[in-house]
């Protein structure tokens, strides 16, 4: 059963807003069997409303509208679908009730404008926003159906998961959705694809969709089916979920939505270890990535960013010899960086990083790109060299999650 | 002049990915005088790529593409397109070289799937992706355009920065569009509009447009004005530009596209001076931004992650007396943290930040969001409390950006 979304508002289409909405939305109608079709962002114009609406009904069943329902003049949304459902505004005394109370109970005097907002087609079914004062509406139109909601975030959440969502599964008799999404590290996408290329002439047909998602250093493996037998599509997907990837056991990180220093902290935390850092290249983007997620402190101890020469051998008790023979970047500096780090605060274990990330810096013998990386404990230190192209920003991310990789499938494989 | 935004990948429409290309492309458009007028979001079918396109022509100039481009079996774009402008493939040696030295600079043996991305339809402009593998396409089609690119941000937005708008800007005549961006920090969008509300009515008299862009802790307010009469256009802009420069001068931190840490790196490089860190609850974010920029290693010179109590006492040497008394976030422990991290690196300056970033850890005295910051030199130490809401990731993402404006007003107001 096809969906679309169509979100209004000047302020997506001029980048001032980024449209976070229509992925949420997407993902909670995919959940419910709903496939969407089309996202559509339009501007705060009648015309452009009614067009969009009039496109997209032809192709689908269901339209999820997002935005314009503010009390201010530049929201032209409600008068809009009055007028393309042919119908008239009504006061409804149960959301003004309820807009008086949203102001009374936060001390605010209620103004003409938001009165205004308990004024309804009569044609839809008024659907309840407990978190402000724009009300969802619902227009049934020969068995499809036009939901409009506020831009809100929150509020547009509160009316999908209270009303539309439960309404939505009812109303339509869908098929069953499954995903399932492998994630893997350090191998371009062709590579892979190359690697299990039979098994996705295989799953083209067995009806399983295969998508390839790529990220810095990362790329994502969606495998999709639907069907009316939910036992029989889960079955299906989920055995060649497992056969790709065990074919690619060697760069899997982890399934679904997370990220690899989430994957690396749970690895921790299952042992009861703790882990540190040292950053020459990365900078502290390591660190920021151990730091980001809620319980982090539970395994991270901290870290050292040497930056500078000085603050490798100051602090990280790098050998000032080491630096004139090698080089900052170079195999023994980044193996010294993890053991100065691991002895200054008693980490389990340690990685570090340290290359020339550009655009200046690089040189024949070590071009912008290469990178050191270091990884174990105070027994035993592992390194590598990469090469990571030329593009700073790239560099500084795929060597820290490298880095994080790499300490990972060491405590994984019993070497650390 | 009218465009619009497509956009394919079935990721976007079951929600994971979210669509953050479109916001950055919509506002490089209107900075050359062209108008978003819709964005489109769409499946990885050929016959939807095509219908999609069909509409867009209909209502609009130019047409930008991103998406479907990649060497695998789910990216269809280029095929259809090839279909659609009813042309042929043919071999790009250029692009075949650049692929081949691109594979050859990483040490990656290249595949057969990645020199068919040097195949290429005959009647488009080929503009050369020097950060990737999968070309941007540009067809002319009685004066329109249509423009694919790849669906990677860092890629699509080189090609747009090299490519795409200079040929776009040359090819459609527009009108002369100037913008200036004031950049402030700390204050919300309503008190600004509030202090500064007498001159935007000015402002729309004068057919200066002002757009409110806020971000984590900044506000970006941006002065926009077309005309013929280039000159003119911007004295006009220039003069209210600088009136609420001096109105609100005391959040301005820059104009244009400067981050906090690039207007900090440059009082201290202008100064000769150097940089330290000491972060708990950034967790190494400070350390990041100020490593991110290229030439910054001239004033950064590293810093210390102390997330754990015991880092801050053996490596920032923060006294057990202090975390005891105070807690790790209170204004002593900051303070000390400040003299530790420059005693250990002998940087000039030196930020700090303790905080409980949550969702743990709150409690009545110290609720989630309490952040205490100290910034200054060897001589003199200065500190600050925030309460910066409940959102983890805001919370650390604004206590470092207020961290570094801390440092950067007290060494221009000649405090340290």
């Amino acid at each position: 059963m096809q969906a679309e979304i169509i979100t209004i508002g000047d302020e997506l289409l001029i980048g001032q807003t980024i449209d976070t909405n229509s992925a949420w939305m997407g993902e909670q109608l995919n959940a419910i069997g709903m496939h969407v079709h089309q996202i559509t962002s339009i501007t705060d114009h009648p015309n452009h409303i009614k067009t969009a609406l009039d496109e997209a009904l032809k192709r689908s069943n269901l339209i999820l509208m997002t935005g314009g329902l503010g009390p201010t003049k530049d929201d032209v949304t409600k008068a809009t679908l009055t007028d393309y459902f042919n119908t008239k505004l009504v006061l409804n005394e149960e959301v003004l009730e309820g807009i008086e109370a949203y102001f009374s109970g936060r001390g605010i005097p209620i103004m003409e404008v938001n009165k205004l907002q308990a004024m309804l087609p009569e044609k839809c079914t008024v659907l309840r926003n407990l978190l402000g004062t724009a009300s969802g509406m619902w227009f049934d139109l020969d068995g499809k159906v036009v939901v409009s909601m506020p831009g809100v975030p929150y509020e547009m959440k509160g009316l999908m998961s209270n009303e539309v969502l439960p309404r939505a599964s009812k109303h339509f008799k869908t098929p069953f959705i499954y995903h399932r999404t492998l994630l893997t590290f350090g191998r371009g996408e062709s590579r892979i694809a190359e690697q299990i290329a039979d098994l996705e002439d295989e799953m083209v047909v067995q009806g399983i969709k295969l998508a390839y998602l790529p990220a810095a250093g990362r790329v994502k493996l969606r495998l999709s089916a639907s069907g009316t037998d939910k036992i029989d599509v889960m079955a299906n997907v989920d055995a060649f979920f497992d056969r790709v990837a065990e074919r690619l056991s060697d760069i899997v990180f982890g399934e679904g939505k997370t990220e690899m220093e989430e994957t690396l902290n749970a690895v921790l935390q299952a042992n009861s270890k703790t882990i540190a850092c040292a950053e020459s290249c990365t900078g502290g983007t390591i660190a920021a990535l151990l730091a980001k997620h809620p319980g982090s402190s539970t395994s991270f101890l901290g870290g050292v960013v040497a930056y500078a020469n000085e603050v490798k051998t100051a602090v990280l008790g790098v050998k000032e010899s080491t630096l004139a023979a090698h080089g900052a970047v170079s195999e023994q500096t980044v193996k010294e960086m993890v053991m100065g780090v691991i002895r200054l605060t008693g980490a389990d274990y340690a990685v570090s990083t340290s290359g020339v990330a550009g655009p200046d810096g690089g040189s024949e013998e070590k071009p912008i790109g290469t990178v050191w990386i270091a990884y174990g404990s105070a027994e035993k230190v592992f390194t590598k060299q990469l090469n990571l192209g030329t593009n700073r920003q790239r560099i500084i991310a795929v060597a820290g999650l490298s880095a994080l990789n790499m300490l990972r499938r060491a405590i994984l494989e019993g070497k650390v």
